[in-house]
């Protein structure tokens, strides 16, 4: 018994049988497996924001995990397939930006690209990689399979631009990168940005709003206020207490964020 | 290995990757936990929802199960976190009412307030108490930690107020207190109160619509119609066989709901 | 500890906690049972949808899997509710057509129609067998209790009318029988249909829009494009590459699909 433990991200959705089909397959090969489901809900086809998840979360699993990630726009082209190792978690995903984030804070071991059909399923469809080569890869990874097993080492590895805050003259314009479901607004500015400028007289402008200063937490302040604030994950974050700072601002993924001094 | 079962039952959603990150803090303690999403589509900081859920739920799991509640909108402030124990089913969620339904209906056996940091996680965030306190704790819990370990006994648990039926000269006046993903109407009128009316010649009223009797099952009548009978958590429920009453009845929940006899 | 595998494939949504009830039953039941969510998100009271679900996905799940389907609409009823092996996978669900697709690609080895109260809830609802009836069986059976255990072969099993493509001169008349998340149109059009017609020179025409030939993949036609082409469970579907195929077409469910060559 081999109790590993898969993760999934897909942009499946949750109404159709896709992500179950993956599930069947793995649990076919191990059925011990703990199968995690992340998200199904990334935006269909939408790379960066499946980056941005798996980004968020990796790290909190245990060294030994499998996180499988499937938002492919490109299957059945010649995109390849990648498995890598970064600080002891297994990445399976198309080698397509996925993996963007999660090199952003650490460096891959070791990274392969996905060839030996004796780990995918017999028939392999041209528009379902996530069940006929992913999954059954991921299975067999957490039997023990090693990378090197797999597929030769990767001979490029695709990662995402990010758009990356600007300083400028007492002053750091950043953007929303994505919306969460609370209506908080996300930014690319993270706490090592903030650490570059003065703690005090700051002034966060989104959409015509001024928020004055930084906040700790939500709850400093009363229903209906527009804060900004670090979020869990270290990304400054505009919030409305008790409520929906996405609709508050009829903000957007994109919208710029501008911190003054 | 200790294979205990944890619920979760959050407002955060199945898009973004918090409840993901929940689950990796607590199987990176506890591996072998098994880990069942109960919903995460509490209304955003609808503390009453989030305690209803719990209140229909908690006792279906075995004795051994913990039960964990993140509905939160005061995290971040000195409002405390519980653990509690009740009917050997044991419950860990911030103290804001969400255990009331659960109190309902048998009393607390033990409860704490979370105090000690060893089974926190090393950075406790300001926004993500979920994630940085309840899921470790509960996850310790699997392993067998005691309650009056993790912190003193708690001085006092906040409760919801709830509207309760009156009973009036020959009728009832209830209020629907949520209404279920097929657009049925759940009351707050329980069977005990049906217990103590006639069980005949019976007017149940909402919305100007009158319905005679109370039904035992949706099929024994015709599809589209509306009827009033009580659900499998013993309320009394309106519904449209085979349709959507809370369409059908532009019904809300708080709208009042009359039993005349 | 019998580790076996129960999936659950219901029209109850994700909102309310009647899933984590079934799921609190089968726990207390078999506590090492592995459940996985097929989807809860049929339509309400749609068998047809539902049984397509269970036809796509069963076989994917190793031998010994338990599949659970709850839509219900009879349920308080005299409808049947029936345990049945195929393949060696085991169903647990309404007798009202839910196991159609399943029983389209191979036949029952034995279906009994459940009657012994002994393996259901000691007090069952009128509306809510999922919970009472349909999870303790399958928790029952995880353990390893016996179809003829649970009561007599079923006297009938209800099918549902499929609406099959109709060969004409030179040309295939099929529907759409459902639209996946990605807007993909399924249509009723299968492989073996597809084999009995030229494989040059055909047309595909749906909602007044002509599409030339069968595609292999949707990566090898520029974004925007409309096509036609195999699915990954083996129909013809209609998709728009890197979009909608259903906003793009305003495409329902039984809409006309025609093959001319």
């Amino acid at each position: 018994m081999h109790p590993s433990i898969i993760t999934l991200t897909t942009d499946f959705g949750r109404a159709d049988t896709y992500v179950a089909q993956m599930k069947g397959v793995i649990l076919s090969i191990n059925p011990a497996a703990t199968i995690v489901d992340v998200t199904h809900e990334i935006p269909a086809q939408d790379i960066m924001r499946g980056s941005i998840a798996l980004g968020e979360m990796w790290q909190t699993f245990p060294v030994g995990t499998i996180h499988v990630a499937v938002v492919d726009p490109g299957v059945g082209t010649s995109r390849g397939i990648l498995a890598a190792t970064c600080d002891g978690r297994l990445f399976v995903l198309p080698n397509n930006g996925l993996l963007s984030h999660v090199l952003k804070t650490t460096h891959a071991d070791e990274i392969v690209e996905l060839q030996d059909q004796r780990f995918w399923r017999t028939s392999v469809s041209n528009t379902f990689h996530g069940r006929d080569i992913m999954a059954p890869v991921a299975a067999h990874l957490s039997l023990g399979v090693r990378l090197d097993e797999l597929g030769p080492p990767a001979a490029d590895v695709n990662l995402l631009d990010f758009q990356k805050p600007l300083f400028e003259e007492r002053q750091l314009i950043g953007a929303i990168i994505y919306i969460d479901g609370f209506g908080n607004l996300i930014t690319n500015i993270e706490l090592p940005h903030l650490r570059q400028i003065p703690t005090t007289a700051i002034t966060v402008c989104c959409k015509q709003q001024r928020i004055e200063g930084i906040s700790r937490t939500y709850a400093q302040h009363p229903p209906g206020t527009l804060i900004a604030l670090p979020s869990s994950r270290g990304h400054l974050e505009l919030a409305v207490v008790g409520g929906n700072a996405s609709l508050h601002l009829d903000a957007r993924t994109s919208d710029t964020v501008v911190l003054r001094w």
